[in-house]
Order: C-alpha cells, then sequence, then structure tokens
C-alpha cells in the first residue's frame, strides 16, 4: 500500500524543507516524493536535511505542474490551514489517512503540500477530493511544511499498521503474571512481617493493609516481583529477630 | 492542562533541534519547554528556526540534570526506539498522551526527548513512568528529535480537544499523586534500608532497584502511599539496628 501513496510539495522555497520532508516519509516507510516546480533542488541544503533519507530525494519526481504530478492517482488530498470561500470536503488527518490507505490497496493517491508561505491556490485546491485539516493552534498555527509531512506521514503509517493484525503488548511479560493466590500469600506475608517490625497503624490496621493492596494491585505485580517484595520482607524479619 | 505539560530535552546537540521543537510545540498549544545541560543555548540557530515561536525559546528553563526538570511532575513519559534489557511499560504515542492530558488536570507532567543519536541512557529512562515508542520504519528509525515532538504535540492536542470537562478520575484521589522528587527519595531509601537489612541483590542490585522502580512507577504512588512505604522502610531499618 504504502508504495502506492505520493507526497507532493509544490512549490517549496527552502530546500532544506524538502529534506526534511523526505526525512520524514522515509522514518514512516513512504518514498515516493513528487516536487513541483521546487525552487532550489537538487541542493546540498536538501541533501544535509535529508540525512540517511538521500535515497528519497535521489528518486524525487519533478513536475511541471500539480496536474502532472497526481495524473494517475484515484485520490488525491491536499493539506489546508485556510478556509475558502467555497466549502469543500474536510476531513481530519486521521481520517485522511484511513481513506487513502484504503485506496491505495488499489490505486496510485497522493497528499499534497502547499508554499511555505502560501499553501495551495484555489486551483489546485480544486484537484482535491478532499482537504485535510491539521488542527493546529488558532493562536499560532505556522506549522512547518516538513513537520505537516511528518504528521500525516505518521498518520498513514499507523492507518496501515492497523490494516494488520497488531497485538500491543502493553508490557513485555518478563515472568507470569502473580496469581490471587500468590497476591494473598504476599499480603499475609506482609502484615505478619509489619508487626515484627513494630511497623503499624495503631489506630486502624485495617486500612493499612488496605492502602497496601490497593497500591500493588494498582501495579499488578507479576511472580518476580511478588518474589522480590517477600524476600525483602524475609530479610526485615531476620534483622527483626536478631539473626 | 496544556500548561501543565513540559517538554524536555535531554543534552540536544544541534541548536536548530531546540528551535524547531519550540515551534512544534507552539503550533499544537504548548509553550513549557525545559532544557538539560543543551549544548548550545541561547544561540542564533534555535531562535531562526523556532521562527515566530521564540517566545517559547525565551522562557524556556535550563536545567543541570533531568531530576530538576521533572521534580515536581506526577507522571514522567520518556521517548525510546531502543528496547532495554529490563521491560518497562510501554505505550503507544496515542495512550500516552491521553494519560499525560488526565494527569495534567491536577499536576505537571513531563514528556522527556533524548540525545539525537544516542536517545535517554538507562538511569533517566529508570526516572520514567513509562515509555512511549513512536512506531517508525524498522527499515529507517532515524526521527528528527523536534520531529518527535512534533508528532506527540500533536497527539497531545487531539488529546485535549477530545477531553470533556473534569470527568470522575478512576481513581478518587484521596491524596495528591507523588511527585517525581517523592519517588527519589523513596528509592534512595530503599537502596539504603535493602542494605541495612542485608537483602542485596550480590549479581547485580542496579538490576533490583530497577525492578523496585519498574514496579512502583506502575501504581504511580500518592503521596500517603510513599509515607506508607518509607514507614516501614524506617521501621525495619531501627529493628535492624537493633533500636
Amino acid at each position: 500500500m504504502m508504495e502506492n501513496i505520493r507526497i507532493v510539495l509544490v512549490a517549496t522555497s527552502h530546500a532544506g524543507n524538502i529534506g526534511a520532508a523526505a526525512r520524514a516519509m522515509k522514518t514512516m516507510g513512504l518514498d515516493q516524493l513528487y516536487l513541483v516546480q521546487p525552487r532550489d533542488f537538487p541542493s546540498a541544503e536538501a541533501t544535509s536535511r535529508a540525512s540517511g533519507a538521500d535515497d528519497v530525494l535521489a528518486a524525487a519526481r519533478v513536475c511541471q505542474d500539480l496536474e502532472q504530478a497526481v495524473a494517475d492517482c484515484s485520490l488525491v488530498c491536499g493539506t489546508s490551514a485556510r478556509l475558502r470561500r467555497v466549502a469543500w470536503p474536510q476531513l481530519s488527518p486521521r481520517e485522511c489517512a484511513a481513506e487513502l490507505i484504503e485506496a491505495a490497496a488499489r490505486q496510485p493517491v497522493a497528499l499534497v503540500f502547499g508554499r511555505e508561505r502560501t499553501g495551495l491556490s484555489n486551483e489546485e485546491l480544486d484537484r482535491c477530493h478532499f482537504l485535510v485539516n491539521i488542527p493546529a493552534d488558532p493562536g499560532y498555527m505556522s506549522l512547518n511544511v516538513a513537520s505537516a509531512v511528518q504528521i500525516l506521514s505518521y498518520e498513514l503509517r499507523l492507518a496501515c499498521l492497523q490494516q494488520q493484525p497488531v497485538k500491543p503488548a502493553n508490557m513485555p511479560a518478563e515472568s507470569a503474571m502473580a496469581t490471587a493466590e500468590d497476591l494473598e500469600g504476599m499480603y499475609q506475608h506482609f502484615a505478619e512481617a509489619l508487626v515484627e517490625i513494630d511497623f503499624l497503624d495503631a489506630d486502624n490496621p485495617r486500612q493499612l493493609m488496605r492502602r497496601l493492596r490497593r497500591l500493588f494491585n494498582r501495579a499488578r505485580p507479576d511472580k518476580m516481583e511478588v518474589n522480590i517484595l517477600r524476600g525483602i520482607l524475609k530479610s526485615a524479619q531476620q534483622k527483626a529477630r536478631g539473626k
């Protein structure tokens, strides 16, 4: 799918932004870069900012206009910070990524980024099926063009990964989770050891044990962690007994 | 909420990245920037790349180490591209943003970014409750640090926009959350007490402390719970000293 998705930069002024966009794309698994009338390309500045993504730059296609860049695409989305006089179908970056990924399974699609200062012209926006708007802070909307490429490439990668079964595994299991029995044994051990070391909530010992339960239940310890905690309790008990 | 979220850049080498990070933050409504031992700051290069976000740079706080930068934070998330020997709870950018936004409703929280080449050290990662991993392409993981700031700031803004006014916390707050400073004090106390009661992992004491950190960071103790645990340690120490 990803090889059917092209990033189109229209009339980019700063060569550094072209390089940074290539790097942003490559980190997210994209490599089809189209440049419409770049002011300064190829350039040393672009290559420097591309870091290890100079292969993306080397393979970039330079086009005369947007029409040529998207000619064979079945879906074209344009990024826009402005509101248009004529309302156009708008998508969030996430919605846009989902649409592009779905269409890219069959045919080439394009995501288009405008000039640094003025974005895309109305005539260029007319060539887009959808507009995508990155929800920047209304007080400071000055999103760098390579940063915009980064955000949308990231959303495209997430949408692509969601197509495949991914198990998240919040926390890689190093040891099996402690069972309720393991935990009860640990709490019993705590209660005994806390008496032996003279640590007591004199007013309300039950309250203290409840608080310890709440704390450790929240952490959901594994068996190894229960063993560590019980090892600590045992050492404290031995000391208390003067061994 | 957003003013309770700080972005911490650790030992950034390139001043341009600091400026680009400030710009990335500001487009997404963030303005709390902390710099731990920046190599070159303030600098003209940073100001130039910040574009109109030079107010964020001007207000940035420079810190001696990560400990100082996150001392008053109740939740600390660290970005990491690497796998660690001791597994640590991992979140996706989206999950991480949700956690940070929720916690930021009450207390300061931190999102930490490491060095350009080597990321965060193991000791720095130990200070994080969670690691967040941006799912870059395994074939080219070279995500620029300011681009990483951009992606996570974007997710934070989305999470903030989605947030409904004051939803009931899943855990009734009986006591304020422990800060990073509270937790460091507790871990220090653990380390001392475990020596006094002769509980040592002779092969690898660091490994043991890392496992305790992982356990308690997962539970995210409140101040009262930290006091209970330190009370237990103190009692064990007094017994060990024969009092």
